[in-house]
C-alpha cells in the first residue's frame, strides 16, 4: 500500500483518545475506577462539553431542512427571510441539490462581505470557495503542491496542528519546522524562520509557509504584517465554524479565500475539487449565517448577540482561570491565550518520570499523558504530538468545559500532579 | 505544482456545464435564443430537476438542527423518537459536536443492518464507516493504494464515472480500463477483463478491479456473483444518499462497507480518515434515515411508502419513455436502464460533422453536445467524458427532468437530432 499513508501519523485521535473511549464503556459496564467520568480536553469540541448552540443559526438550518417551518412555526421574520433567500440559491429549492463546487455564490459574496468589514481590504467572492470544515480545504491547497526529489517544502511553525504534519507525509511534501519562540508569547522569529529555510536548502525547496492564527495548539494571536505582504504574497486564508463563539464542528462548514494566486494554478485547483462534488449544502447555510449574523434593529440580533458575548465572555474568564492555575503549579509554564481555545503549558517532568517512561517506550509527555487519563479521567493530547523543542515537555488541553467541570478538572490535575511529581522524585 | 492535479480532468462538471452556466446567466439578462431556459440533464441531481424530498428525512433533520420543534411542533412521534435517539448519540446532544471519524455508532450499527437485510450477508458496524457523500469514501480507499514506479494498477469500466479516472491520475496510479459489453446491455465480459489485466502487466501491477452497479454512465445492473467471491475477495461497497428515491445529494450522506480487508491495511485507512475530523453529522443523520425508515404500523411508514413509492414508479416511467424514445431515433442506440437515473445512447454521428468537429479541435460527441446546448439549451455531457470505444459517440444523459419538462426535453432533442443530421448530411 501507498507507504506515505502508512507513515502518517494524527495524534489528536491517536491512542489516548482511543483509550480514553475504552475507559468511557469501562465505566459504562461498571468498572471500578478512581473518578467517575472522562473529561475531554483533548479535542476543540465545544457543543460537547456543554456549550449551546446559536439560535439564529439553528432556527435558520431548521427552516433550510424543512420548509413548511417557514410558514407554520414563530420563528422571526428575519430567519425566515434568511431562510428563504437561501432556499432560492438552492437548485429546485432544495438542500438535497448539490451546490456549485465552490459553494453557492450568494453564501461565497457574504463572505466576501465579512472579510472585507473584518481585514478592511477587498475580498473578491470569486477567489472565496465554501468548504466542508476548514481541514478539508488545507488539504485540497497543500495538494497542489509537488512532491518528487527533491520535493516541495513546507515550512510549519513548531508546535504545530497534526493536519499538517499528516497531510505533507500523506501527500509526500517535507516539511520544514520552525519554532515559534515560547519565551515572547509562541510569536514569530524573523531569524528562526530564516535559519529553518537556510538548513532546508539540503533537502527540498520550500514554497509555502503555514502560519496558524490564532495558534493551535499555542493560542497566540499574530496581528497585521502591513505591506508589502498584503499586495504581493500569494496566500489563502481558512475559517472554519467549528471554532469561535458558535463552534459548530458537526455541520462543517468554513471557507477558503484565495490571494494574489496564480490564475492558471487557481484553475486547477477549482478543476480538482469540481471532482468532489460539493461541501455538504446545510454546512454552507450555517456558514452564510456565521458570514452575515442578524444586524442592530433586525428581530434576532439581541437574542444572538446576548449568546454571542456570553459565549466569549466565559471563554475569556476560563482561558485566565486556566492559565492561571497551570502557572500557580510547580514545573509548570504557561503563556497567556490570546485565540484559540487550547493553552500548551511547558511542563517539567522528573529524571525517574523520564526513566518510567522510556522503560515503557513511551515519550515522557504521552506517559505523562497516559497517568492522567488513567488515574482522573482527564484526556488531553501529549506535546509530542504537535512537535516540541528536543527536551522539553507540553500538553495542549482545551478552555471548553464548562466553569464548573472546569473548576474540577484544574482541582484533580493539580492534585495529580503533585502525586505524579512526588511518585517520580 | 503537482503535474498529477494539472492533467486531472472531471468532464461531468467540466467545458460543457461551465457553458450551460454562462447561458442560464445570458439568458436572465434577457439574450436573444432559441430557447427560453437551459435543462439540466447533465447531473443526477434530482432535488434539483423538481424531485421533492422524503417527508421523514427532513422532519429528522429539522429536530435535530433545532432540538425546541421535538416538543413544540406537531411531528409524527416516531420522527420526535428517532430525533432523539439520535441526539443522545451525539456530544452535548448536539448536531455541532463532532462525531467520531467514521461515523456516529448507532448509525453504523443501523447501515450494518440495512445492508444485511438487503443483501442476506452478515455485516460487521465496525467496518461500516459513514461517509460524506461516495466520493470522499471512493478516494480515501484509492488512496491506500501504491503510486510508484510501476505503480499500482485499477481496472475500471469503460465507460466509467470519471469520478475514478480524476482520482487516479491524481493519486499517481494506472488506471485500466476494462470495456463493458454494449450490445449485452453494457453487462461485464470475463474475456475481455482478462485480456485487460494480460495488457496491463506491461505497465503496472493490478491490486483491485472497481465494478459501478448500477452502473454510471450505463445504467445496467450486476447480480450477486456468489462464492467463492463472497468470502474471499477484499471488496468495500459504496452506497451515497445522492442517489435513488431520495436524492439527497447536498446533504452529503453515505457509506463504505469493508469485507475481507487485511487488518493492517484497514488500521491505516481508518489512521488516515481521523485526520479529516469527521463527516457532516446532519449528512450521517439523513444517512440513518436511509438505512433505517419508518417500520409498517409506524407514524411516518403510510407517507414515506407513498412517496418512496412515486418516485420510484415515476422514474421506472421515466426511464422507459427515454429510452424508448431514443430507439425510435434515427441512429440513435440506447439499451435499457435497469437501475440507476442515466441512459448512455450511442449514436452514429454523420462524417461531416466528425470533420466539423475536428476542424473546432473538439471530439465529435463533444461538438454534438456543445451543439445541443447552443441551439436547444439542453445540457447532456459527452461520451468522452466517460470514455468509450474509439470510433463510437455516445453521450449521458439523466432522466431526472420531471414528466412533462422530460417530454418537452425529448421532443426538442428529435428535433435537434434531425436538424443536425440533415445538415451535416
Amino acid at each position: 500500500m501507498k507507504q506515505n499513508v502508512v507513515k502518517l501519523e494524527y495524534a489528536v485521535r491517536g491512542p489516548l483518545v482511543i483509550r480514553a473511549a475504552a475507559i468511557e464503556n469501562e465505566l459504562k459496564k461498571g468498572a471500578n475506577k478512581p473518578f467517575k467520568k472522562v473529561i475531554r480536553a483533548n479535542l476543540g469540541d465545544a457543543h460537547a462539553m456543554g456549550a449551546k448552540p446559536i439560535t439564529f443559526i439553528r432556527q435558520i438550518l431548521a427552516c433550510a431542512s424543512f420548509p413548511e417551518l417557514i410558514e407554520k412555526y414563530d420563528f422571526p421574520s428575519d430567519v425566515k427571510q434568511r431562510a428563504n433567500e437561501l432556499l432560492d440559491a438552492c437548485g429546485g429549492r432544495s438542500v438535497g441539490a448539490y451546490s456549485a463546487s465552490y459553494g453557492i455564490e450568494i453564501i461565497r459574496k457574504d463572505v466576501a462581505k465579512y472579510i472585507e468589514d473584518r481585514d478592511g481590504h477587498p475580498s473578491n467572492w470569486e477567489d472565496v470557495l465554501i468548504t466542508a470544515g476548514a481541514s478539508m480545504g488545507i488539504k485540497s491547497i497543500l495538494n497542489l503542491f509537488a512532491p518528487g526529489n527533491p520535493p516541495d517544502g513546507v515550512l510549519i511553525p513548531i508546535p504545530q496542528y497534526p493536519l499538517y504534519s499528516a497531510t505533507l507525509v500523506e501527500f509526500g511534501l517535507e516539511g520544514v519546522g520552525y519554532y515559534l519562540d515560547e519565551d515572547k508569547g509562541w510569536g514569530l522569529d524573523m531569524n528562526e524562520l530564516k535559519g529553518a529555510l537556510e538548513k532546508s536548502k539540503k533537502t527540498c525547496c520550500v514554497k509555502c509557509i503555514v502560519i496558524i492564527n490564532p495558534g493551535n495548539p499555542t493560542g497566540q494571536v499574530l496581528r497585521e504584517m502591513g505591506k508589502p505582504y498584503t499586495d504581493e504574497v500569494e496566500l489563502t486564508s481558512f475559517m472554519t465554524i467549528s471554532k469561535g463563539y458558535m463552534g459548530e464542528c458537526g455541520l462543517r462548514g468554513g471557507w477558503l479565500e484565495i490571494v494574489n494566486m496564480d490564475k492558471e494554478v487557481q484553475t486547477h485547483l477549482y478543476k480538482a475539487l469540481s471532482a468532489m462534488l460539493c461541501p455538504t449544502v446545510l454546512g454552507q447555510i450555517a456558514t452564510d449565517a456565521v458570514a452575515r449574523p442578524p444586524k442592530q434593529g433586525e428581530p434576532s440580533y439581541d437574542l444572538y448577540i446576548k449568546e454571542k458575548t456570553a459565549v466569549l465572555d466565559s471563554l475569556k474568564t476560563r482561558a485566565k482561570l486556566v492559565v492561571d492555575t497551570f502557572n500557580s503549579m510547580e514545573g509548570f509554564k504557561c503563556n497567556p491565550i490570546q485565540g484559540a481555545m487550547y493553552c500548551f503549558p511547558r511542563i517539567q517532568l522528573p529524571p525517574k518520570a523520564i526513566e518510567a517512561a522510556k522503560a515503557e517506550g513511551k515519550a515522557a509527555d504521552v506517559f505523562y499523558a497516559f497517568s492522567l487519563l488513567e488515574e482522573t479521567g482527564i484526556c488531553i493530547v501529549a506535546g509530542s504530538g504537535f512537535k516540541q523543542r528536543p527536551g522539553t515537555y507540553h500538553f495542549r488541553t482545551t478552555i471548553l468545559p464548562q466553569p464548573e467541570l472546569l473548576n474540577e478538572m484544574l482541582t484533580i490535575f493539580k492534585e495529580f500532579h503533585q502525586k505524579f511529581t512526588k511518585k517520580y522524585s
